[in-house]
């Protein structure tokens, strides 16, 4: 693969997740970014979202990025139009601008510092092995399940695309750990491709653990579509530990009890997120996978 | 004091908040909330925002209560005019229909249940003592520095009006633990007023530990008054802990930290509440008292 020449580092793709708006204004002030074999471009991608102090002000912009979409011109409402701008200018999605999109988000899901890889192709598995040896506490999370080309993500612009995703932080808020956990993880990032530029990367470890993208949980509904439960309190914050079959995962309003019904160990995550209002969504299961560094 | 002959369950002033909500939703299944000393009403304070996923939609609810803007008919946005319709409602303020009113709010806070009395007089202190009999992990909050009829709550409808306010919980999510906090508080706050109403109450604790509203702290805003700082990370989630001159209470972007003067033992609350976005506040000081339920 050929080297990076120029990275986008992306923020406030849904308005009131707060971290990524914040570092943008924080690294603005300094040449936090800058690193020696790249260049570094940033875009704040829904400020009218922002302002609004909303996810999206028509549809989620983080959905907006599919081929089909960008091409359909009577698509128009405000995030529709925003994504052909941003497409415009880091794209256009398959012969784009930027070689690497770095997608801030926020969760109020119990994540932790999540880096989301959209292809497992060497690039991505090292980037996660060096992320892993930099943050212990880093969790990476493979949404491999679909070519970068079919993904409608705003990070699917550029050839190569991740996404942080870090949590619990409730929308509208500032924390510092999440926003500090946002700030070290984009650096090494950073200094990843750097180093993968330069040929400088010194021996990764051979394999790591991460989660693979299974499927999706919806919440519990009546024939109306009303909810009639929730997330289980004993699967709450438990973001990536381990779901068995006949485990409780949710509890109805009349006070019974769910039960997984799953045949094999799932990992739990973006549990009982709040942007899962419009959707009545659950959660996301992964599998746990073995990633290995040296094919 | 006279008995109480009617009694307000309020769920969603703020749309966003969704535990009274959905406890509301449950109530109406079954006789959870009937006493036999008094009558109970529910009432949806702000179902448009609910249906908009937001606080409100053009004012805050929980401000639109003083006398002077219930009667000033110029005053006409959507949660104006739905104050005024609640007022008919339930109230009017002065010569309200209701006797109490139990307003359901949550936080996006780390306050654990807690309810927040409007008044210190021998009613509002016997019920704090019965709640932190029945429930000892309740927090009792005095926010009794001014009159009801000065104040601009919902809950000043009534001569006598309480708030639960149960955290952390980001908006527009539904937690098990929180949604159970709330069920349970409200139910002892029903005892209570039916054993007072049939003279049955047993003997309270004499005194109990209790946090006073003393002040509110704003975010460090720059000259155009944007923020250049956040909540330091040892505050952060430590609501209803000590906090003393010389503690670091803000980080801003910079890195700098910033130092409390207070010349007293606070004790903060609503620290990073979400819905302090509009405003920049940062978090409520209280001061601790102790409360005697004898004189």
């Amino acid at each position: 693969m050929s080297k990076i020449k120029t990275v986008a580092v992306v923020g406030g793709t849904h308005g009131n997740e707060f971290s990524g708006i914040y570092l943008l204004r924080k690294w603005q002030q300094s040449a936090a970014l800058a690193r020696d074999s790249f260049s570094v471009e940033t875009v704040f991608a829904n400020p009218k979202a922002h302002n609004d102090n909303k996810r999206y002000v028509d549809h989620d912009l983080n959905r907006q990025f599919s081929l089909a979409d960008l091409a359909n011109n009577e698509l128009a409402s405000y995030e529709q139009s925003r994504a052909k701008a941003i497409n415009q200018q880091i794209g256009p999605k398959g012969d784009a601008k930027v070689d690497f999109i770095i997608d801030l988000h926020n969760t109020t899901s119990n994540m932790g510092p999540s880096l989301i890889l959209l292809q497992s192709d060497r690039f991505n598995r090292q980037l996660g092995a060096y992320v892993k040896m930099h943050m212990p506490n880093a969790v990476i999370v493979l949404e491999d399940h679909t070519s970068v080309e079919q993904h409608h993500f705003l990070s699917s612009i550029a050839p190569l695309g991740v996404i942080v995703e870090i949590g619990p932080q409730p929308q509208s808020v500032i924390r510092q750990d999440v926003l500090d956990w946002m700030d070290e993880m984009t650096q090494h990032i950073l200094d990843f491709v750097h180093l993968y530029n330069t040929d400088e990367l010194l021996p990764l470890i051979p394999s790591y653990e991460a989660f693979r993208y299974h499927e999706t949980l919806s919440l519990p509904l009546d024939e109306q579509g009303q909810r009639i439960g929730m997330v289980h309190r004993s699967v709450q914050d438990n973001d990536f530990e381990p779901l068995h079959s006949g485990d409780p995962i949710f509890t109805l309003f009349d006070g019974s009890e769910v039960f997984w019904k799953g045949d094999y160990e799932a990992f739990p995550h973006f549990i009982n997120e709040a942007a899962y209002y419009d959707n009545n969504l659950a959660m996301s299961l992964a599998k746990k996978v073995q990633i290995s560094t040296l094919d």
